[in-house]
């Protein structure tokens, strides 16, 4: 799948020249390419996304050795695949044979927190968490929160445009970046964007790098605005006899005008498997559950649940049930953000990241069961409901070749679906190397076209995670192309 | 300053060929040449910028209309400015000697308004308040507000990533755009974004065209969120005995963590100057005066404002004011949007646009002061303080060459003090071809070259409003990057 290899260096290889350069530039203590320590580095959290063996990993301290990896990566033409803690979830980090592999886990300060300008400066190591409590104790809050925030590092929340449960009031990771710095594949540094609330000045080049997935250059600080803390949440959560319920209520939530901070979805088999894993008490006979808070704050958040209360009974909600102890909702919370964690400890999944528009979220939710039902597997569906980006995720046995078969099968269809919506084959994972023919039968040849375009202005050479998000562009693309240039 | 310029047409001229297949595609009555008639479609409202002639002015009416005119463009090597309704104060919408002027204002339908999907599809020419009415009938609002609402196009804020009042609790236009339909530089069309809440598919295309100024495609569709209604504001009117103060109270908003939906200063020269103008009472005493409003809701609303209340006392008001009393607001709020133009009628303007970090506002104010003292001119302070967007204006006379010598040069001082603050200089209006050397400045040549490099990717032939927001790459600059393609 990857467009570009370098040559692979084994035991008995000779060293090539540019390793001795890493050695030279950032010690040998950053520079790693022993196959069993290297190997830890060699994928992320998408278990069936394809993978290389790096031929080294470097684990920079500085801009400056960053820049001296481009410089070096670019003399003498080594693909450089860009790493944080490795959550991601679609392969964008996994490695390229004979490849780079620059981890950015060293680069791990928070700079700044700025309770004046109300933003934070932060290097891409950082874990999201870490930023969280850094600047929780100043009455702050960085509201991007993955699943996997307690360990994934602010630089692939960059490069991934991560989300997260926040999302259906407080948008995603792109719209807290006020400026970059990155390292462009040449080696030179690029500080774009702003410390200010507003600016317009130049092109949108902040937001052009993140969700790039490392394809265009490597985020070596940000600065990320940051919002007041919010008031303790009040919890709603409703039980439902189909998920497809669970659809209506958004819908409803929509059109009512309500915006709760989180509005969430897990069905049975969700619901079941957290509740293994957790013994959290969970309603095992729902079919669907509904969770949602407001941070509106006092009597505003309980209006505000209660009116969302009422949207689940009109739904036909089995039951509903509202709370302000802030101790019962973080116990959903945690239920819900184990949901993938506990499906993994059914069989091996396939976690899909469809978005589809909110008033199509009960046609996705009825169409993943026919689905399901269909390809005879297990499907469970967990969610952020609230914004219509929804993670059905396909349990079966991989030793067993034809679930494996009819597990990718339905994988695709689900995708499939979601695009007859008017949807997105990705909400918040990106592409990696597991989606790129999606992505292109998503966007099209134009914008292949023009994404081809701009890659190749910003890494001439294709160095940069080739083969991740789409096809480098080839002899017969730059031809069909050659009316754009 | 322009880079490109085709064959001037005149009355005795030969019809290039190019013009005869744009009528013969889009009709006579949609492409003008009388310089009579097209002299209207030469400039916008930064009545100091350089403006050519252009030779042809077309207004489209389909995108079908606008791929055409670019494929005749760019098989002739004419150069095109795409322009709406012409209320930007840069430039960037100013004619080009011998170029096209595309004028989008004949596509200006409201396509869809959905209230389950809470968005709408617009074309370009569509006017910011025609939106905001269409979408208030279904409980929505487009919140992106300049202060030319009442007659600015979608396609021009779009181009311009416009801001307004409401910035400092709802963001600017980008923060509402979820897809685009663009029409390259060679004709084609390219779709990209969504219509989903969230989406990471392929790179954020929609928002490098967003504050391009018409330098990378012309925007024909654009798919905006929308939010709920806000609810009735409460308004609070403070004035102060310096501007600075009112800087003191922003950075205690911002401390405090409270979020106004409004927050903006305007100094005796503006109170007096609209005060003339509307006869709307208002306190001619006063140094500066600071209207804020809280949309919160309610007794929310009223706590947020008297919360403020507290704060201007706590910063020396003189007198603080709050009403729940709509009429009032709207008063105030008009008196505020009639700044600009009631200090056109004291004299010519130059109107900056300097956003700095809110830490530093009032630090900016003081300075605007010692430069209004040093240049012996009336600088008219009127700005959105909450985010720290000020537009500090020169008022002098353009028929005497001393003060106008002296604005230009208190213009520049205003700007050099912005970046000296860590601020930008542009916050909303853009660069246009007023302020390409400043671009330059603040985003230096690593950064110059990225966006010389992006627009070569997508307009080769640098036919696309050419000369604004920065300069063509020249065969020194490219050469310069040599190191970067």
């Amino acid at each position: 799948m990857t467009a570009i290899t370098a040559t692979t260096t084994s035991p008995s290889a000779p060293v090539p020249a540019w390793l001795d350069e890493l050695v030279e530039a950032l010690g040998a203590g950053s520079v790693l390419t022993d196959p069993d320590v290297t190997a830890a580095y060699a994928r992320d959290q998408a278990m069936l996304a394809e993978s290389g063996t790096p031929a080294a990993v470097v684990l920079p301290r500085s801009t400056d050795e960053v820049s001296a990896v481009l410089r070096i990566a670019s003399a003498h033409g080594v693909p450089v695949v860009p790493r944080g803690a490795g959550s991601g979830l679609a392969g964008a980090a996994n490695a390229i044979d004979g490849a780079i592999t620059l981890v950015l886990t060293r680069m791990d300060a928070v700079l700044e927190v700025s309770t004046a300008d109300r933003l934070a400066v932060v290097q891409p190591g950082v874990v999201n968490k870490a930023l969280r409590d850094a600047v929780a104790t100043d009455g702050l809050f960085y509201p991007p929160d993955p699943s996997s925030y307690d360990w994934c590092t602010i630089g692939g929340n960059l490069a991934n445009n991560s989300g997260g449960l926040c999302c259906v009031k407080y948008g995603v990771t792109t719209d807290y970046v006020l400026g970059l710095e990155v390292v462009l594949a040449d080696g030179r540094v690029l500080r774009t964007g702003r410390r200010t609330v507003k600016g317009v000045a130049g092109y949108d080049l902040a937001r052009l790098f993140v969700g790039s997935e490392g394809t265009l250059g490597v985020i070596t600080e940000a600065t990320l605005s940051l919002r007041p803390a919010p008031k303790t949440p009040v919890t709603l959560v409703a039980s439902f006899t189909t998920t497809a319920q669970t659809g209506q209520v958004v819908e409803a939530v929509v059109t009512s005008g309500l915006v709760p901070s989180l509005l969430e979805v897990m069905d049975r088999t969700c619901i079941r498997a957290v509740d293994d894993m957790l013994k959290a008490d969970l309603d095992r006979d729902a079919h669907a559950l509904l969770v949602a808070q407001s941070d509106a704050g006092g009597q505003a958040a309980v209006e505000e649940m209660e009116a969302l209360a009422q949207l689940c009974r009109d739904a036909g909600a089995d039951l509903v049930h509202v709370t302000d102890d802030a101790a019962e909702g973080d116990l959903l919370l945690t239920a819900r953000r184990m949901a993938l964690p506990a499906l993994e400890r059914l069989g091996t999944t396939l976690i899909d990241d469809v978005a589809v528009p909110r008033s199509r979220i009960a046609a996705f939710l009825d169409g993943c069961d026919a689905i399901a039902e269909r390809c005879g597997l297990v499907i469970g569906v967990v969610g952020h409901a609230g914004d219509g980006n929804m993670h059905p995720t396909v349990v079966f046995d991989p030793t067993d070749d034809d679930q494996r078969t009819r597990a990718f099968q339905a994988f695709d269809d689900v995708l499939e679906l979601g695009l007859s919506l008017g949807g997105t084959i990705t909400g918040e994972h990106g592409e990696g190397n597991l989606k790129t023919d999606w992505l292109e039968r998503e966007i099209g040849p134009v914008s292949l076209s023009v994404h081809q375009a701009v890659k190749a202005a910003l890494d001439p050479q294709g160095l940069l995670n080739p083969g991740k998000m789409f096809r480098s562009a080839t002899v017969s693309d730059l031809a069909g192309a050659a009316s754009l240039r």
